[in-house]
């Protein structure tokens, strides 16, 4: 791990009750990987980089079990992004295979490659079952060689064969590597939220692939420290706004993509109402769904595998979460979305990218003093 | 019963197995219920009449337990046309209470109704449960005095005391008396299907609202029927066309609103494809969702009742039918469709409505004929 | 007037700059009509009362104009709760015909009574257009007979027929005059934002029927409020909380209607996400969309007014925002949805209704002190 | 061209009167272009071969234009599938870029090559607009190497490059090659209609890459041919079926992608309702949308291309077929995707591939007979 920094460290108070690893790899079975593609500096030569993009990979189930589907549901807060896989999850409520993020150019690539993956891993498998994985996107060309074809199949291969348990890695790693968020350096986060239902304890996890938001927009917490924080070069003690807008006087394409992943038993259209409602975590934190924005979440659960993979007759049996029992389910997944954003915030560090593009950190300082 | 002919009584010949009403009854415990209204002729005295309308309930259970929910979906394939309660059934994939159909102006009034009977058929029972109960609607105000208030709280709640099991009455009766497809007399129609899934049996049935299509395209199991019937007075046999277009100069304000239920355990998205499918035997008989219509489309199935009302702990289990089983059931659904409708409009007689409207019946003969 | 204070009176600040009325009455040819409904006290006699409901009028356009139709949208954020007309706005993007919001067993009169008054008013005018009206609701039966039949449609023609310009009452008047937010008294409130863009100023106006949220989430701008307040009797200087939990052990059937009126040019996709954004300014509060509520929202332009009447030819020209301009437009309306929902907190005052049930008003204090 | 029979050239009669290439190039600016990748025979060796796939590029505007947006819909029927950009479709209601259809593993790398192609041929252009391409599949594994990776990025950019207009070469070709329909050879397929609306004509064009349906289902303009061809080898005189099921026991990973054109000016959500209406034309050639399938379409029209360039100012504005006048469009729609169906089965010849499988053609002369 690399031991950077959670919002947690800097005195942010939350609420709810996370996880060991406060993070989407406290739900068991649930596995995460990266490849993270950090390679030159300078002007931007398409094809040679500067490179500041990578992979996430999150595996609903361990490799060996990745094609046992998990119920699924999906919410478009804001549709100016790519997530694969939608319609078969809004049509059967279910998905299988590895997830990928990576950014707005390669997803494709890391689409395919997951079906690849499959084929050489789980041979025979891909003949019974589907092979519609989601891979999602974040546009990191700001900083990052875009077009240089730096996602490459191997490296998906690669993100996807690294998965695993435990401490998640955030900032600017594996998908998130280029990423921006509020005008400071961000990336991958995640965190996760322990619910007691009846006599179960049951966890929500969530990873985010944080690009999206205007500094003047932050809150953490409920304080506006967006606002408080110099948006013009040497304004404050804090570093220097970016070196340029994100992306000038063309659109801004940014974007969050959020998973929640849960172990409790949910059934589709459950699963629909958990990830319509990580909005309204990044809400907390400013996040408004401004209109070039890509802000597309993705709810699943690992219960319920036999079901899944049932075959003997023409019937099975679900468990599921009484409706009436799910509000503890809607705040830990609000909960653990505005933490995940906070984490990818505080884990990144300043950036140079291509053409000298300076991206810096939300600085620490300025958070701590607000809790102190 | 009124002894009406049904389409097979003509000789049209339809595929898969029906039940032994060849009707939405045949799914246990669902029960249907008929306040027709038809009240004086000559010229149109708002309040007053002529009066050809009233209302059909449908009950998914018994009325004894019909607080109990049922798995439901729900299809819109053109939405100039009102279903009250969708937003819950698409949120929470179930519905409780009666199901009422009428015209358009009176849906309110029977949304509201089915909430006060409830109250006083069930007492205490809505305490604990949800009031937004399913109303829908096709438009009768070519021959009905639509806006005369004629459909009422205590016609509906006669509506649903009057529900049972056995034969569906067709054609001009319950919210279908007043409706017109493809030129030619309508409304209420039913058909089912038998289905065996592994080693069970299961029942797909259908109710439809026939509100829709222009003559022309009329279309009865692969024979274009409307193209070769007479579209002005005194140009065939069969006798003429409606006195005048439906609604003049004015929008065509067809409709169909279809009810799919079935005693298959399916989850609520499955239920939605079955919804989604309806249309399909819509097409076939020559209904393409014309900009005006109204194509609303529900589906409920019966079973599962302990998961719906469990209340001990945190979790229930449903039984649902695998998604590799399914096609049987889509082709149940869209079959039953198809005989739904081609049912109502077999059934109906002509009709002389408000202002002197006339409305011919579907020529028998003309059916017969084809099928000879 | 009422005279009743607002958000702003106790101190509380906002983002962004409101109209005149600082009310969706701010929108040029936006009308606002109430009848508010509070009859008796004491035990709960169905059908007598105590009667503490009514209902809301907001008409798109002036009473003369009103079948006019106005682009469209809606977006659900949870679906238990009923808003007729949904269906139709989905498909042709359009509405006509004055909206409605009342309390959950009375919508469906409000609906068809908001046909009847059209057809009274604007004689011959329905032959020619939709009679699919918008009719809302929110739950009031903790403090109402809910079951009585108080709202008729002759309230609902004097509701419509009183819609007028100018200052929109708030707290516990016309459909709001019920319910209950965050664990105090709440009902309609209003807000508007003034929108520069190009050369041109638009105004965005929010009208809320709120109904939900549980104390302990109360925000306000940032401040946890609710988690400081008392929820039990006698525990601070404000007042106890609501003498019951609004339902028991019953569903607790809160719920938000909100509507964005404006009369920037958006079309009816663009509509859609202005409804989609409004959920974000109830997160903003506290709003976290728990299972039993209804959170449904609508939003409309009264622009093109010409080309939704156009008849000559078959095509029609609309003027609309570029998308790369409608973010100050997302801004006003999560913004003007914050302020409206504290503004039905702010201007209600305790109310006691049937069988005793009371429920207390926001401490204005506790939210002066927060902002000293 | 390929000089291959069209169904029309069997005797089959359809409704409506088509454009001169009777194809989707009959919409001004729309170009058609096909990579078909055709190569070994024998046992299947992944990455050798045989290879029966291709790609197909469908181009709104002419390669130099087509970075100006056009407005769009899409329609989930089945979602079993994928069809990249649709999130952003649903959104926004546009789409620009190249359209590509390819088999169900390489449709990401045909989207990311999209880009590519895009940032080569109109250098800047990207930095201005999306990059988030529409790119579909279907499934051709069981007479190609789906997993040999023959679908390639120079292999797009040349579908890309040699789009043109004029007449649509239909059956195993681009895309389509390896597509199989009623387990009879398909793939890709064309139609068009002219649609006179006041006092201009316009054209509604349609492409399918059709891989879907039972033969027993198989409908040709009413007549139930599919269930009186043989099913088994040697029953009949029109050769055998396919040499086994499509995929054994494994799910039919059966599909159609349809894509609807037209220059009539039609808003998004016009367009959305374009797309719903094509199953209706699926449902007459007998395709009922089973379980394995996915049926997605999508509609966009080429008109308002300034509207859609607008810069200057907030503002623009876009013509739009009266609500009134779209029923003709719908018409020509249903009429336009059967025959495109049919015209891809006419068109199709015999072909073996991959381990010998052999899927037949459709038999000419069962088709003539029926319309002697």
């Amino acid at each position: 791990m690399s031991g950077r920094p959670r919002a947690r460290a800097l005195g942010v108070t939350f609420d709810g009750e996370p996880g060991p690893n406060n993070g989407i790899t406290d739900v068991p079975g649930v596995l995460v990987g990266f490849r993270t593609l950090i390679r030159g500096q300078g002007p931007l030569r398409v094809g040679e980089g500067p490179v500041r993009t990578g992979i996430t990979a999150i595996l609903p189930r361990p490799h060996a079990e990745v094609l046992t589907p998990v119920f699924a549901g999906f919410f478009r807060m804001n549709g100016n992004g790519e997530l694969t896989g939608a319609h078969m999850i809004e049509e059967v409520g279910q998905l299988a295979l590895p997830i990928t993020l990576t950014n707005t150019h390669a997803c494709g690539i890391t689409r395919d490659a997951t079906i690849e993956w499959a084929r050489r891993a789980l041979p025979g498998a891909l003949d019974a079952t589907w092979a519609l994985p989601v891979a999602a996107e974040t546009y990191d060309g700001f900083l990052n060689d875009i077009n240089g074809g730096h996602v490459t199949a191997s490296e998906t291969l690669a993100a996807i064969e690294g998965a695993r348990p435990g401490l998640v890695e955030e900032g600017s790693v594996g998908g998130g590597t280029g990423m921006i968020s509020f005008e400071f350096k961000a990336g991958t986060g995640s965190a996760s939220r322990r619910v007691a239902l009846g006599d179960s304890a049951y966890t929500v996890g969530v990873l985010v692939q944080a690009n999206f938001g205007r500094r003047r927009n932050l809150v953490v917490r409920g304080h506006p420290l967006g606002r408080r924080l110099p948006t013009a070069p040497g304004e404050g003690p804090w570093g220097p706004p970016p070196s340029a807008a994100p992306a000038g006087d063309a659109p801004e394409k940014s974007s969050i993509v959020g998973v929640v992943a849960t172990d409790a038993p949910l059934l589709p259209h459950q699963l629909g109402r958990l990830a319509r409602r990580m909005p309204l975590g990044v809400a907390w934190t400013g996040g408004l769904a401004y209109h070039t924005s890509g802000d597309l979440f993705l709810a699943f659960s690992t219960a319920n595998p036999a079901a899944l993979t049932a075959r003997d007759g023409a019937l099975a049996r679900a468990e599921f979460v009484l409706d009436t029992h799910l509000n503890p389910l809607f705040d830990a997944t609000v909960q653990a979305t505005e933490e995940a954003i906070l984490n990818a915030l505080v884990a990144a560090e300043p950036m140079t990218g291509r053409d000298g593009h300076f991206v810096p950190a939300l600085p620490h300082d300025a958070v701590r003093r607000l809790f102190a």
